[in-house]
């Protein structure tokens, strides 16, 4: 399987770490898609994602999964062997695609927002609003201060493991240093939590 | 178990429809949630949901899970028997979830992003850029244009029966219309696709 990708970008680095802890990252050739120079808009990799976006996995068949978190999806689902990172139960599995979606609109969402409306990164291809772009900034830190609450006296963000909640949390936290939202020492179950998932493998890969 | 939700908002729509199409609408019990009045930024609901949105389902034990496709999600995973709207296999769980992403990303969201900053119906509660507003509702012409194309000769969105995608475009094409974004008549396609939704008897729930 290749995965079409952008090592620097988060949305990628989420599915490379799921797939490291899943110990599945040998399975797929991952491909560099440069997003700066433009490798996403050709006509050639629009058929495989009209969205244009990374990453995509193409399968063995040439099937596209374009989408994050519906590739994880079918990892999950296709090697039931490896470790469980969307839940087990029907209960575990809800409540994971909540933080899912909390961490996607309350924190990934508005990082992106912030990142591309205010630093003008895609200023060729959409039209950037700054002020949108700083108000996007402030929800990501109250995120930040939500999530650190959230972890007072938990070691992970769901049922007391490592999941996909903590793995994309991670990433959109550490990716926020574009905006220029850090964790501030006063967060201090947010930075330990932090530094749990940053001594893991997945978050070197 | 109670479904915190409000009858004329989109989300808890999809909920909806998603219970009447697995049959299990008698499984819940509605309560109102009033969010002009402000009814979802009390104490009570803060509790529920910190993100104080609806929908919101309560389980019998107190158990709360929000957001609308974690809520779906349990409902998938607790009924086993019930007909499967988030697909079959991992290849069709995969494919469903990447819909139900675009769906959420290139379509939901610009219409509820152009609907709350061209409308000022929260303006109390948030700033409102009225040009953003604007971008978002062309990105949600777009996205019909898309839809109308994909469903060239196709009765549904995703492997050719009904799943989650289909309920959830249904539910944010016809909620478009509060920012003026109707189907046009040249959108044959996606005027037959709305119409064959539009006659399930889960669209009137």
């Amino acid at each position: 399987m290749k995965l079409y990708e952008t090592a620097t970008a988060p949305n990628p680095r989420r599915v490379r770490m799921f797939l490291a802890e899943k110990g599945l990252l040998d399975e797929v050739e991952c491909v560099q898609i440069d997003l700066q120079k433009g490798e996403n808009l050709t006509r050639e990799f629009t058929a495989r994602n009209p969205m244009r976006k990374v990453p995509v996995l193409e399968l063995i068949d040439g099937t596209c999964i374009s989408e994050t978190m519906a590739i994880c999806r079918y990892f999950e689902e296709a090697y039931p062997e490896s470790p469980k990172l969307l839940g087990e139960t029907p209960l575990e599995k809800a409540q994971i695609e909540q933080w899912l979606r909390w961490i996607e609109f309350y924190l990934a969402m508005p990082t992106g927002m912030a990142f591309q409306h205010s630093s003008g990164y895609f200023k060729d291809r959409m039209n950037c609003f700054p002020e949108w772009g700083d108000d996007c900034k402030y929800a990501t830190e109250r995120f930040f201060e939500f999530l650190n609450d959230h972890l007072k006296e938990r070691e992970f963000i769901c049922h007391e493991r490592i999941s996909a909640a903590d793995l994309n949390a991670f990433a959109i936290v550490q990716f926020a240093r574009v905006i220029k939202v850090r964790m501030q020492a006063s967060q201090s179950y947010l930075n330990a939590w932090h530094d749990r998932i940053a001594a893991r493998p997945s978050a070197h890969v």
